[in-house]
């Protein structure tokens, strides 16, 4: 691994095969003369051992993270996958180029986008995870003794077993015998089931959602309000407060009207990704009036669930302070969160 | 500037002087035949115009911010400078190499650090502001009505120039009446003025402190401690809760000593800012108690102060919510919040 000097699986360079625990393991090595200057977006290091992370969502700017060890690299049929140990993050997991996890501070990420919903409504009983293949949020639901079926949709299974492999306490989540794994698309799922099936869906499959987003455009939205019951509640990763082109009362407008409940957005600190923020979009259906705000449903500090840890990150006070928004955000939401016709 | 390629202004490569704006101005250019690789925590690009942080707190990650064209660079009697217009922050300012603000969220930092005291205690009249020689926390107390004196101690009067030409919307606080500079250092002026003259000092010139901070060693925080009037208040740059270094409980434990009053620890997003958030450290003398986490002094929002624009960021939602931490650093805080004798 001497000679790994950068690396961008988007675009590898020069690809080598090694067979290690079952699957298809990949190593990059570079040599120097393969360094060189992109006069866009783009740059490529001489420096031995420096991951980064360009996106089109943030041009202008990169996050490099150094690399102690390169623990994993392969492919899919769905996409292509990459572990390292940082010097500063823990291990670190990587798709298609894009920055996915870090043991550092998957936390704040898993159990934000989990409690946020779950913790909002009483005794959540059926929980629908779309995409979240690591199992972080599987571990999270699991600490809900409510909950008596976690289904998730994630068609890409040979994911499951890198984070299986590389990050046991993240997947543990897989463990709870609630847990159902459906390899299917999500939305073709959301199709299949009956109408207001589950109390709670969580999506974590897609790019994160703005306000041009083209998921609000597809059937997605809709099937995923059809699914839940009258009350029931959706989270889903929405952007950070920061990207210019995050249009909160665009995305309170359009949702309003697919989920006829009340909206509302929260945001938290994920350092690994770009502006260091990753916001939330939450939804209720028409039915029982959910205050997001107000955690009536909270985590018994005693019950861990599978992963036997207490929570690091979320508490009661964390959940409403997340959804306290910049003046240069509330202006957009004040005026959106009630549903008109609270019951 | 076709020719720039990377610059850290620590290590400055070739440089050429151009009077401009009466400063010094000086332009970095480097060949390719500059670019290097250091094995250690460094890398140098080949690429045109990024401009990389690395830090010293920070190992093992780096920040790069796309450079559109460089504005100004030099060098006072106390360290350097460097101006550039980047692709996605707005113009940027670097000092030693470290950056220092930026246009797109200097909002977040300037707001909290000035309104989180101020707003935090009735009727400030008398603040002291120690650094900041940019002017945003000028302008941010300029927003204060009840505010009679602010004196700011700053000793880099080519820092202040550079800000007041490039930056007119953060130096707008010089424009303030009630402003009284003094070029002295922040120590000595402390030590010069009267027991109990401030009713809020606001520091903005150290290296954010930490648990082991040699400035928890240093007189400062006595001659601080010393210049507040009984419940006044300080307010000081304290890190990121994601910074392994950072021991609130021992940040706590020192100045509970020293203050004698009530301590409290907030933190709010800085994109720009390794881990993309700044704590801030919260001290009150003994007196009237003080509980920063309700701002009973709210802003007026028809009072903009020197600089007619509105708040971006803070409002009273945003302050409480800002003392709010994750379980992970709440365990330090929560035994430790309140003075003994609080009267």
């Amino acid at each position: 691994m001497d000679m790994v000097s950068f690396f961008n699986v988007r675009r590898p360079k020069s690809v080598t095969s090694n067979s290690k625990n079952g699957f298809s393991a990949l190593s990059i090595t570079a040599s120097q003369e393969d360094d060189e200057a992109d006069s866009g977006n783009h740059v490529r290091l001489k420096s031995p051992r420096w991951f980064s992370e360009f996106s089109s969502i943030w041009p202008g700017q990169a996050h490099f993270l150094k690399v102690e060890n390169i623990l994993f690299q392969g492919k899919s049929q769905y996409q292509s996958m990459l572990v390292f140990q940082s010097a500063s993050y823990g291990k670190v997991f990587v798709l298609d180029g894009d920055l996915q996890l870090t043991e550092k501070d998957e936390c704040s990420y898993q159990e934000m986008i989990t409690h946020l919903p779950l913790c909002s409504i009483p005794d959540p009983k059926k929980v629908l995870l779309i995409g979240g293949g690591d199992g972080g949020i599987l571990r999270e639901i699991s600490r809900h003794s409510s909950v008596e079926e976690i289904d998730i949709c994630e068609i890409d299974t040979m994911l499951i077993d890198v984070y299986k492999e590389y990050f046991p306490n993240v997947a543990v989540g897989y463990k709870d015998s609630r847990v159902k794994l459906h390899v299917i698309d999500g939305t073709l799922y959301l199709k299949s089931i009956e109408r207001g099936t589950y109390d709670a869906i969580i999506v974590d499959a897609f790019d994160p959602i703005r306000g041009d987003h083209e998921l609000l455009e597809s059937e997605f939205m809709e099937v995923a309000a059809r699914a839940l019951r009258g009350g029931g509640v959706m989270c889903i990763q929405a952007e950070s407060l920061w990207c210019g082109s995050l249009d909160i009362q665009k995305l309170f407008s359009k949702c309003r009207q697919i989920f006829k409940g009340s909206i509302d957005y929260a945001w938290t600190t994920v350092p690994s990704y770009p502006s260091g923020v990753i916001g939330f979009l939450l939804c209720s259906t028409e039915g029982p009036y959910v205050d997001f705000r107000c955690p009536i449903n909270p985590i018994d500090p005693s019950s861990c669930g599978i992963s036997k840890q207490p929570l690091k990150f979320y508490n009661s006070e964390v959940h409403s302070a997340a959804f306290c928004l910049p003046s240069f955000a509330r202006k957009a939401t004040s005026s959106m969160m009630k549903p008109k016709n609270s019951t």
